[in-house]
């Protein structure tokens, strides 16, 4: 297991906000993520854990510094875990447009020449990254997922695949249908390659298909987000959570853009509700 | 009275963020100011305001993004005013160094070459924005001044210069006598030129020692704050109240550094405190 190098480490809300450096084996790089500490763990108690999935040009620091979700994180004894959205470095393949490489891994194991020396961000994310956070920190195995746009579909497509895994999902404006909608055509397209088999197994509406799920899902979406309809579909997750059987709870928030004043303006309900799955299942 | 141009319009926690530019009569340059409008301005309330003032390198973004306090201001019903720390453009003076030039005013008037073309951020802070800003919002002419760092100077010394113009001031790591700590002495040596007699109008300990005050205020200084002692000397305005015979609180603050995770942590008080006098003296 790769070492930590710590390179920050700065109050906030009573606990501890902390950036860290190690060698990924996923990507094959160097890779940074956040972690918050609250309170209760300097008391010695193991908290459950919250991983954040950040959006398109996000790294570690934009749900850091503007979502204020360590103050609600504070008050229930969750950690926070927010790694960076794609591998990076001069080794790593780029592109020019924002919704590729650097910044927009969509969170897929690329199979498709550039980017399969480095754009491993599933494995990262769903099994490098937990692991590492369990052996180094004073976190219990419970975990939930949540995350903003092309990370609200990480979080989605993560907790799908991997029943058990997560306590709870959540969504602010996710991608639902990558394979439906230019993003994901764009980012699959390169990842994966054309053969469009191999989408469904990144794409929320395809998994829901063929996947039982029960793990309680809420997603907040605002109504004035200029992505909605052609990149955000929300009523397709819907209809088929309803086909699935999958009780998911969609809000829609008049008024609310795609930016971090929307996160912010509902990350306190989304941390209630994964607090509340993950001290149940304790 | 300049019209204003509206950049931008966003909602959050119930209320309304918006960014706005105008022609400052003060600068003789553009200058751009975010006003956060909460809930209650939509049920047709007038609510008093607190005016924020950013620190060294800030534009009215930094709190607007990472400090969370539209959250508490939409609770209390307050409207929140923040001003950009200086002049911009290419026809305004600038340094290469981030304490002196754009986004570093030290909110004064000056008099020096070249900067006296536009550094007049005083009378934009004190007089012009405030006006403008009880003409064209639903707010009432209860008023309380906040800031962090070079802004907390701003705060203290507007305070203290203006009596009955303010319910409240606080201030987070503010620079409390700059004619006598390095960034104060290069940026007034500049702005105000080398007689320091011209110095002591914008210096709070200056300004204690010939004003009579009696505002509430309230000081939060992070321990772990790297500029505390060179920069920042707290103690020297605790000593320069106590002869004042100001009850001025000041809270050091265990394990705080000098970041925006400090003013998160400690926004919420400081808008309880601001509350408590705009709404009583109203």
């Amino acid at each position: 297991m790769s070492t930590l190098e710590c390179l920050s480490s700065q109050r906030a809300f009573g606990g501890w906000h902390k950036r860290y450096r190690h060698r990924s084996v996923s990507t094959g790089t160097d890779m940074v993520f956040a972690v918050y500490l609250p309170p209760q763990t300097a008391e010695g108690h193991k908290v459950p854990v919250l991983y954040w999935l950040s959006g398109l040009t996000c790294t570690d620091e934009n749900f850091a510094t503007k979502a204020g979700a360590q103050r609600v994180a504070a008050e229930l004894g969750l950690a926070l875990v927010m790694p960076d959205t794609s591998p990076r470095g001069a080794e790593v393949a780029d592109a020019e447009g924002y919704d590729l490489g650097q910044g927009a891994s969509f969170y897929v194991n690329a199979t498709e020449a550039p980017w399969s020396a480095h754009y491993r961000m599933y494995d990262y994310v769903a099994t490098e990254l937990p692991a590492l956070v369990e052996a180094h920190f004073p976190v219990t195995a419970q975990r939930s997922v949540s995350g903003h746009s092309m990370g609200g579909h990480g979080a989605l497509m993560l907790a799908l695949r991997n029943p058990g895994r997560y306590c709870s999902v959540s969504a602010f404006s996710p991608i639902v249908n990558p394979c439906d909608v230019p993003w994901g055509q764009k980012a699959f397209a390169a990842y994966l390659g054309n053969d469009r088999s191999a989408w469904a197994a990144y794409d929320s509406i395809r998994l829901l298909a063929t996947h039982a799920v029960s793990l309680p899902a809420l997603v907040d979406q605002g109504e004035a987000d200029s992505f909605l309809g052609e990149q955000l579909q929300p009523e397709v997750l819907v209809a088929a959570a309803r086909k699935a059987g999958w009780p998911l709870e969609l809000r829609m928030q008049p008024g609310y853009d795609h930016s971090y004043y929307f996160v912010a303006s509902f990350i306190e309900a989304h941390l209630h509700f994964h607090a509340r799955h993950l001290y149940a299942e304790r």
